[in-house]
């Protein structure tokens, strides 16, 4: 095994670096934000940076970059405090992927990357009809992470939209079933295939 | 579709809720945590929240709940600063899961789950010789979240101990290719199958 030191990777040039270190945390949530202005132009874009902060009250933490690909996204939480969160599967990762490149703030990645616009009862923006799961989340409270100016925005999950038959008895969600694909670093795409569910672990089972 | 809304979900017992709410930011990444008490204890916890932060500096996030199965790590890391990240393969997957059990504060997870500590340089705690790529974070900050009481710990990445193979021209790093796998829910293991690497996404290729 290699080293590499702090130093190392800091000389990378910085294409390089984001590639490296965007691998370190192992496989990422693939997701595609969808939002609205108040002027109705729809915004979506792909995050792999949604994570689990906790079921009860249910909570994601989503990371934005301030100057970056995202900023209409987080621009939009910002007014209207919504958002929505669909899993990207297999069917429509390249669409999703295209939603990376940065468009002008008039533009809809739903148009410009062929991806439907569905919009659901008293929900704002709009959610991706082609996604299996999919969630509306509301903003709580934004915490500014200084170290790099990035900004985590704590969500609530207020409803989720997906067929009953992924819901396995123990609440879980079939994601795999569904579709769902995951991705790491910044651009690698992968299906998965499921290697076991493991019952809850207890301490007297720890010797075999 | 079925529309599940915040209060179906809420009124889930917990352990349902934890399920389905678990599954819904998507795939996670598959990590152990390696810390050592100041009475030299090892302590090994898997943990599916390590997320990354940011590139430059490199930061990668951890979210700890308090009063529950990892409370050791967190004292651990409050008290010298220090953990390794050690992504879980298919070879371990079963020790690694078995982490998660509540053993009593003086037992080594490392011992009772048979898994390897190795200890390297100047890093106080002990990595997982079993894991293909491993890292050593240092505390930079602890964010409290009052909405659940859980804890983000802001961590820095040191230093980086991989096989120089699985490191790409650009910086990637073929996580697929060491053996990582991920989790989804609380208990689901998955290996992936790549399907794609994209390019960057420009905006003039996005109507075909």
């Amino acid at each position: 095994m290699s080293k590499l030191h702090n130093a190392d990777f800091k000389n990378f040039d910085k294409r390089k670096r984001a590639n490296f270190i965007n691998s370190l945390s192992g496989f990422k949530g693939c997701n595609l934000i969808g939002t609205i202005n108040s002027d109705n132009v729809e915004n979506l874009a792909i995050i792999s940076s949604a994570f689990h902060i906790g079921a009860d009250p249910a909570l994601i933490g989503l990371i934005f970059r301030p100057d970056s690909v995202p900023r209409d996204t987080l621009e939009n939480i910002r007014n209207n405090n919504q958002c929505t969160l669909n899993h990207v599967n297999e069917n429509i990762y390249k669409k999703a992927h295209q939603t990376s490149a940065r468009y002008p703030k008039d533009i809809s990645e739903f148009e410009t990357c062929n991806l439907k616009a569905e919009y659901r009862d008293e929900c704002k923006p709009p959610f991706v009809q082609e996604s299996n799961i999919q969630s509306l989340l509301e903003l709580v409270r934004e915490v500014p992470i200084p170290e790099n100016n990035t900004h985590l925005l704590i969500m609530k999950i207020k409803n989720v939209f997906l067929d009953e038959s992924f819901i396995e008895s123990d609440g879980s969600i079939d994601i795999e079933a569904s579709g769902t694909i995951t991705v790491s670093g910044l651009n690698n795409y992968h299906r998965t295939v499921k290697l076991e569910k493991l019952p809850y672990a207890k301490a007297s089972s720890g010797k075999e």
